[in-house]
């Protein structure tokens, strides 16, 4: 059995529950606030962040990247044209390079700003640096988030999906992160008809409706958050 | 032929020149300065940073992460037992885990603040963003450095390397990171004799000749940089 160590609302976290579900493992999950601390998380990650997960009596596998890798190598085979991870080198590496891009680049310079000003810092006592968004990170995030849906949009629109012809790793690292930007409405749909029609594609998958589902109490999603046709 | 797109003082692009190195891939080199944002790196990494290497006619391979693992996959069979990526998928995730931490983490709280603020804020003009060091991130630097070297510490006191028994990736992606702090004087040695000795046997290596060899104008490396009995 698999073990979850997450937070519903963590960009990377939701990109590990999505391809948990497409890859068919069965998982417990554990919600953690990270900013917490908690020894139970320190213990497995150092590092103190999530996602980690746990199979069976065996270690810690800590962080998306290393988290994805392992899943492929001990199920990928198995899952054959299903399989997320592209077989020649060169596939992979860019595979890798987007995944690297969604819950890096795009995630220190838009979706990380969004979810910590509106998200975490509502919910984080002031001691632990909660409080009122910080409007200055936010108008970077705003600003920042036209330059990537723009770069986005002209990767798809000359490919099937984000990494290339098919279906990959690339896709769900970035339907994760925007998400979180979409539950709070903060993506310009109108910006990309590519990246737009992208999204309704990758939000109809099985994987994306437990995410679909979760609310946070008093902030409800944005209106089109749930909508596949939005 | 392999193509090198890097900075000298990259902790990053070091990684990728040691591994190369280590895996016998020649190579040839193009110094680029990312601040400039040249036409030739951007077409090819959109995100405008290196490492980058290109293999032949084929696509750009961007980001340490992607890099190495292309060389591993590509180069790693051949390398038999001084192959750097384990073979365990739970080796591999601890392998991946700390090339990570060497290259996100550590960076981003030590060694990118030392680096920007007193080398590459000094080569760069004043309207790219150059100028005076800022004294409040080199503080924050020299106050982080401490926790990290005690964490790697502990780590390699109750293991033979940094990620296990085996040299791996996590080694060299720590030694590049390490390097650059040491150039500027910044490591703390008498911190942790554990992290001292390892680096000792690091900086032995053939690999690191090159790098310890190299010199910034008008800012001469500390002087235990480039000797082995430090």
């Amino acid at each position: 059995m698999l073990t979850l160590y997450h937070h519903p609302f963590s960009p990377s976290s939701r990109f590990i529950r999505m391809v948990l579900f497409e890859y068919g493992a069965e998982f417990q999950s554990v919600a953690v606030n990270p900013w917490e601390r908690p020894q139970e998380l320190l213990r497995l990650n150092a590092a103190g962040t999530v996602p980690v997960i746990v199979e069976n009596e065996g270690p810690a596998i800590c962080g998306p990247g290393p988290i994805v890798e392992y899943l492929d190598e001990t199920r990928g085979y198995a899952m054959a044209d299903r399989r997320l991870m592209p077989d020649h080198p060169e596939a992979r590496a860019e595979t890798r390079r987007l995944v690297d891009w969604a819950l890096g680049k795009f995630d220190q310079e838009v979706v990380g700003h969004l979810v910590r000003e509106r998200i975490y810092k509502q919910t984080m006592p002031r001691t632990a640096g909660g409080g009122e968004p910080d409007s200055n990170a936010l108008r970077v995030a705003r600003a920042n988030i036209q330059h990537h849906l723009k770069y986005f949009g002209y990767l798809i629109a000359s490919r099937r999906w984000l990494g290339g012809d098919r279906l990959s790793f690339a896709d769900f690292a970035l339907a994760a992160e925007m998400s979180c930007a979409d539950y709070l409405g903060e993506v310009p749909w109108s910006a990309d008809e590519n990246i737009k029609n992208w999204y309704a594609r990758m939000k109809s998958r099985p994987c994306m409706r437990p995410l679909l589902q979760e609310k946070i109490l008093g902030m409800p999603p944005a209106q089109t958050y749930a909508d596949l046709d939005f």
